[in-house]
């Protein structure tokens, strides 16, 4: 594998075309990804180094997993896996963006097509309480047949 | 303000309709913009939870901003405020998605429309190094007269 650039300047970081990402105390920055075609936002994960290089050498999303502490390759359990047709990083680099087509037509756990399934009120609608709106109706998948009973 | 809901149990969480939002140590979730119309991810900051609150209740995007250590308008300097139009929270609520539309086009302070202005290799590109390239080229403001010079 090839190695990160060193960050020497704010400019190299910002305005340069080297690879410099800067990762938090725990060797992570967060992750989002989006549905390809549609820009819906389907989840928010984090990478340390080896995630972003696999990532980017596999064509397919890999995190890592803050509660199992260890590399999660997206979808080698269930089958879901997020397949990789852009990857950008912010000005600052401490933060990727991936352009991904989810394998199943789903993302999250809970079997939705996008974790952010539930808006929050806006405005007028949020004076009164902070209740949330499903967004998604039905599952893409049941999470007991590809997960199975927990 | 009203208040948060206690995060009781997983499933009222994953699975119900109040707002019991997860912050980290610092007290912070990450907030990813993107276009309300195009998908694009435009930037990605940070919340705590009074940001939360005052995001939801003005309709603008009001983050939390980590370098100065403030709580930060998006656009009360230099005019380009992020007009909400949805807020999503995810399965486990520890993250944010705002769609929002841009005034002035731009969310970036280098002056690009995304602060994800550049990609990284994927596949067979990414075997003989890390090089970036861009994808915006040309911005759509001026930093030095949005800003001034610093």
């Amino acid at each position: 594998m090839a190695e990160f650039a060193e960050r020497t300047s704010k400019a190299l970081v910002e305005s340069g075309t080297e690879l410099a990402p800067k990762f938090d105390a725990d060797g992570l920055m967060p992750a989002v990804a989006t549905d390809h075609l549609t820009g819906e936002v389907l989840m928010l994960a984090y990478m340390n180094a080896e995630a972003l290089k696999k990532t980017m050498e596999l064509g397919e999303a890999v995190y890592w997993s803050r509660s199992r502490q260890e590399m999660w390759h997206k979808g080698a359990t269930s089958g879901l896996v997020q397949k990789v047709h852009e990857i950008r990083i912010d000005c600052d680099q401490d933060a990727i963006w991936l352009r991904v087509e989810a394998v199943g037509g789903a993302s999250c756990h809970t079997g939705f097509r996008s974790c952010f399934y539930r808006a929050l009120p806006v405005g007028e609608a949020a004076r009164d309480g902070y209740t949330l709106t499903f967004m998604e109706q039905e599952k893409a998948f049941d999470p007991e047949k590809v997960y199975g009973k927990k």
